[in-house]
């Protein structure tokens, strides 16, 4: 039914995390009928990102020039290292405002079923990092899922070799969590994590 | 947080339909992170849909030819027309795969207030195609809105005085639909659209 430019275009956007056929061609036909100049900037700013946007020759996170800005600020404590998973990580502490140390982005998660490793994850890196800043805590972010976990304990042996502490953030009842509504195993995690009062 | 080259694809990302600041967020990233492919081939068929589609000389589609492929087919009966809103329409009715005439594709419908009037819907085009072809009926298929009603008895006063059959697609209660859950202005329409049995 539609022209082969316009299946293309429909089929491409489909590339999108949570774009199915239906959005897909909702998206399409709007950019085309009503919103050329969104589309013309989109597919600039497309083509910029992607020539430009590497990683940061420091934390690994994304970014167009050599060393993030993060990485560049004299204020940040480069002494405190904080381990994440994606820049979105990043973004997400930064906005809670507490933490004034640097950040490594790992990009990912150890998964060797999709061969992703150490070396993927940058590991060797971050061991290169940890000495040359003289890291006195790495506090390991990654996700509380199975495959976050088993990273954490990975970094973390290997850390622990370089003799500087190793931390990982809590994990426990969200603020303002009701227990009633909390599921079990984060129950579990916060009784194991109890505080002396 | 992010480097301006992100930020900007983040807010270019925006102008996609239902797309949020956090989907956006996610969408770069994720284009960013793992699917390079996929960027380049959506940052291309943009671009290459941008530069090539325009509208069907006929049907005023959306579609790169000169003539979109429904017009150009030998085997729709040319008497029989259907007017519609958007491409999308067409899809919709082409799926149901019970009407064999061509189609006239307003984009858009009549509303003064965003400065869209006959002429952006090309009603003096329907016009001359209504003569040109023949057309012996012509079934007006706007949308079920306020403006959809506006637009379709606006085309119907204009196509009544070229002695054609105009005709309006029926509304009331889908297929399969529960009398208990069809809403009341369905529910009217229905009954006075009653047909003797």
């Amino acid at each position: 039914m539609f022209s082969p430019l316009i299946k293309e275009l429909i089929e491409s956007l489909r590339c999108l995390p949570g774009v199915g056929p239906r959005s897909a061609q909702k998206m399409a036909l709007y950019l085309l009928e009503r919103d050329h100049q969104g589309a013309d900037r989109l597919a600039n700013a497309l083509r910029e990102a992607l020539d430009k946007v590497g990683r940061c020759s420091s934390c690994r996170t994304l970014t167009e020039e050599t060393e993030c800005q993060l990485c560049q600020d004299p204020d940040r404590d480069a002494k405190s290292l904080c381990i994440v998973e994606t820049p979105a990580d990043v973004v997400a502490i930064e906005s809670a405002g507490s933490f004034k140390g640097r950040y490594f982005v790992l990009l990912g998660h150890l998964s060797p079923i999709d061969g992703i490793g150490p070396e993927e994850l940058g590991l060797d890196r971050l061991e290169i990092l940890v000495q040359h800043n003289q890291v006195e805590e790495a506090i390991i972010a990654t996700n509380s899922t199975v495959e976050g976990e088993a990273t954490c304990h990975y970094i973390a042996e290997k850390l622990k070799t370089l003799n500087i502490n190793v931390s990982r953030i809590a994990h426990g009842v969200p603020m303002g969590g009701e227990l009633e509504y909390v599921d079990g195993n984060t129950l579990a995690l916060a009784l194991e994590g109890r505080k002396k009062l």
